[in-house]
């Protein structure tokens, strides 16, 4: 037996008693004539003595010769300290060591393992099994672990079956690239893993299952952009007999359960909100509403003067930033700079202070009295001390800049709180997207989303009119969830196939099972995932995934630990039928 | 609203209530007068009911029109049959239908949609979603989950942890061979799926996570043999810190959890059984021990007569068939034609009857006597009654071969009863394993089992002596888990990769983050997988793995009904820097 205790568990009330513990070598501090070592484990951290009255020269020895991050098993009596830590639970009792065993040596660890270590990202990423024994980082994995937990429990109590579908299928063209994986077995042909059990979890509606779900890992060969991992992990649910109604109760009751669960917060009933107001309101289809600077259009109350910027504009809009009316000059010339960094990409920003005495100041007072200030004020809602900021040009770029200028605020004013949860549903998402580069539109969600009642005619004339059954879930700002109800007729579903450039042949070749099974008794249906890292990390209020998923791949999709991808031997090429082509 | 309650549910106190249903028809009676449809769900089945008298004409004309698996929605009343059906718990009530609606029209599926279906394996597959909605077949997956379920719990509650590792990882041609994946970022390199977690849960151990356990897929990309799939799942589990006394009973601990709460079943501690013995007495690594049959080796008592076949053989080994003394001679004659079919590989078989009465008869009474044969009896425990099957050759595949002869009477004299759980214990495997083929050893578990104490420089001299601290959990004759005590040294690891023929370039190359890891202060650990599809499919009393998948792989490891694996197009090889090379 390796240990009668854990590292984490001894307390006053052990005094006296005899423990077996083993762990990591933490610290050693050698006063000479006592030794003192911290040893650590998954939980926690247990002070061990050694002295020179009470212990052998053996052991005097063997202690003066640990290392930091030495695996040892010690036997001892545990004691009261005489200088008592109040910092870790465990702080009022040492051990006093009768014996002592080195299970493993360690070489000098190439960075410290501490919760404030020294070492960067990326020597931390080659040796994250070092990484693993800090706290910030193994905390993160066990957190993660309880909300899988929580979210299993939760739905299976309502019903839920979790029915794992298949890695190796099909690759289809659609969305983002597909990873595939070559067939040895069947020359040239190939399986691609799954992007999402999209169709599989369609399937088991039709088959009857009803209430589905699966925590499941999911694969996109995408061009990396920050915090995106080339395989991602899926709450993926899916519900047969269901209206949108259904499915946004069942998931906010999951995520309201999470919420108290694991935070201990109670949220009431989660706003909606449509794409088209959320687009107004913030500019954005994810706003964070844990803070205000709604957006204020002010084209009635700013283009009736003779500032042509204005005039020309397609959109001019504001927000009004807190306590923000005195800023100096420098500090708004930075805000100036901030939004015209080709990131945000704005031509320039006008500014007016609503100072606390209630007057104004702007930067266009050439063009605008305070009359006209005191209704941009207005519909701004800003108060005496804010700041409004006045963005212009065409519509959804200027929102987006907007929207970006309104995050970076929030983040200055401290005012996107970590502890604080504040959960949205953004609901009527478009159907369709342009494709601004090819003049195509793709589907906005998936080519299974069905378009709201009665607008299936619009797809001919006004195809980017059209409003799906597709909602997001939003939380402190982060798609944390989305979906739709599906399509579940085979006419409708080629009508669709058909609209995102898909020939009768294509969708029959990619999808034709799909189509079949809606010959047999397709229930209506739909669904929602959640993408598990990102929700995990919003939890436990972080926003990098990385810092939540074991072993993460680097923004070349590359896992540096174990090397990986790798070349492999021509015999393997050989057996898999297929040559390199560099 | 689709339904105010679903096709399991109602009840005679549900009488006058007005309910919604929605679902599939299963069958429609049309009296002229009166009309039933019986309605399904994943719930049950409610009948519904619509007369001449009660129901409008439209209604009616709609019923009349309803074929098998359309989707529809009634509003009714529950009433009281008249004519009960005490086969389903529904049975009392039945709907009179005030309300209908068609979801959606069904063609005529392609097998009946019942317990007992008319459709073959083929069709069953290619329409997979069809028939998940039989009974059978949805249960099992029903099933599945609520033993997943346990498994997580029961795991959690004892503070292990579940951690996600990676799919996308390197391939190391050892074992099986592995499904890589060309990456498209990383020219000519390649990520392989993993066989299993293996290293990662030993890098997680290194982590100081000390409890872990994931339900995982894992891929083999193996000439599939009946009932194996190229992917399939694990309950995959280490530990840190631990002897392998510390994880039997961990997971002694759960198997018993998961026979009590899924099976209702009690069971003691689990009986241990070295491997040596496991093939002396069974002729298997994993013995069905439901039933006795216990071989009895004859070599002393039946190789002192003139039988040249008995002398010349290396092992002469027999069992006795409870009851079988009675069989006739035609009877015999089959079961001798039995063991010299190819699959069993023997010669022939020496049969004795040992007679109700007392007396023996045998095939071979010209060399031995009654006092001879009432020895065999003594050694094979036969009782009167009892037929004494003895077979003879080189000693390992004559126990292979009677191995074969056991399992095939247990299944015939009905001994491999369902209901009855009998879990063992199998240890002490050898470390490594002769390759008849190529005369090199190979490890029998994986590379990074540990052998027993002090047996590591038997490697040198005997290596197939060696014995490794490795560990296989059988039930009812089936391997459900193996495990073993880790290799967590980096010398020794060395040492064993060179035994097993890699150089130490080689051992680098593939393995080299894993004894680097090793360096680190890695402590001593172990583990276990269960093989979940097996494990639920024996829980379940079957043995056919595939009815307990959703969407298992056919023999080719095709996925008939999505067509899978398939060509890609030439945009896509491109895109991997790859050709076909056919």
């Amino acid at each position: 037996m390796y240990r009668s205790h854990n590292c984490g568990e001894l307390r006053e009330a052990h005094q006296q008693v005899q423990v077996t513990l083993s762990g990591w070598v933490q610290t050693v501090r050698d006063k000479g004539f006592v030794i003192w070592a911290d040893l650590r484990d998954r939980y926690g951290i247990t002070q061990l003595i050694f002295d020179e009255e009470r212990s052998s020269k053996e052991i005097m020895e063997i202690a003066r010769s640990l290392g930091r991050e030495f695996v040892i098993q010690v036997k001892g009596t545990v004691i009261e300290r005489t200088s008592k830590n109040p910092n870790i639970p465990t702080g009022n009792v040492e051990v006093l060591v009768s014996e002592i065993k080195i299970l493993n040596k360690s070489l000098t660890p190439p960075f410290t393992i501490e919760d404030q270590t020294d070492g960067g990202e990326d020597i931390r990423m080659k040796f994250r099994y070092l990484d693993i024994r800090r706290n910030p980082v193994k905390n993160n994995l066990i957190f993660r672990h309880k909300v899988t937990m929580e979210v299993r429990k939760h739905l299976s109590d309502q019903g839920f079956i979790e029915v794992e579908t298949p890695y190796l299928i099909k690759s289809t063209p659609e969305g983002a690239r597909d990873f595939v994986v070559p067939s040895r077995m069947n020359e040239g042909q190939f399986y691609a893993l799954p992007q999402s059990p999209q169709t599989f979890k369609q399937l088991l509606m039709v088959g009857g299952m009803d209430k589905y779900f699966q925590i499941v890992k999911c694969f996109r060969d995408e061009d990396l952009r920050a915090d995106r991992q080339p395989e991602f992990t899926q709450i993926d649910c899916e519900m047969a007999f269901v209206e949108q109604e259904d499915i946004l109760n069942v998931f906010e009751g999951l995520t309201r359960h999470l919420l108290k669960a694991i935070k201990g917060v109670d949220v009431d009933k989660f706003p909606r909100m449509t794409y088209d107001e959320a687009m107004k309101k913030y500019g954005n289809d994810k706003p964070d509403i844990r803070f205000g600077m709604e957006f204020g259009e002010l084209n009635a109350c700013a283009q009736h003067k003779d500032f042509g910027i204005f005039n020309d504009a397609e959109l001019v809009v504001g927000i009004a930033i807190p306590g923000a009316a005195t800023y100096t000059r420098k500090e708004i010339d930075a805000l100036v700079d901030w939004v015209r960094r080709p990131q945000v990409g704005a031509k320039g920003m006008v500014y007016a202070k609503y100072n606390e005495d209630g007057s104004f100041k702007s930067s266009v007072d050439k063009f605008y009295d305070e009359e006209d200030l005191a209704k941009w004020a207005e519909t701004t809602k800003a108060k005496p001390g804010d700041l409004i900021c006045v963005l212009s040009g065409d519509a959804n770029k200027t929102r987006t800049q907007l929207s970006a200028l309104r995050m970076e605020m929030a983040e200055r004013l401290g005012l996107r709180k970590k502890d604080e949860f504040a959960p949205l549903w953004v609901i009527d998402f478009p159907l369709l997207e342009l494709d601004e580069e090819t003049g195509h539109y793709h589907a906005m969600h998936h080519p299974f989303t069905s378009p709201k009642p009665g607008q299936l005619e619009l797809l001919d004339t006004d195809p980017g009119a059209v409003k799906a059954n597709a909602y997001d879930l939003v939380l402190n700002g982060n798609e944390i969830g989305g979906g739709s109800i599906r399509i579940h007729d085979k006419q409708i579903q080629a009508t669709m196939f058909r609209h995102l450039g898909f020939s009768p042949e294509e969708a029959k070749a990619q999808f034709g099972f799909l189509m079949d099974a809606f010959q047999y008794g397709a229930p209506p249906h739909g669904g929602l995932a959640f993408g598990l890292d990102r929700l995990v990390a919003i939890l436990g209020g972080q926003e990098t995934i990385r810092d939540f998923i074991a072993f993460p791949k680097n923004n070349s999709g590359r896992d540096v630990m174990i090397d990986a991808p790798a070349p492999i031997d021509g015999t393997q090429l050989k057996e898999l039928h297929l040559k390199l082509d560099l």
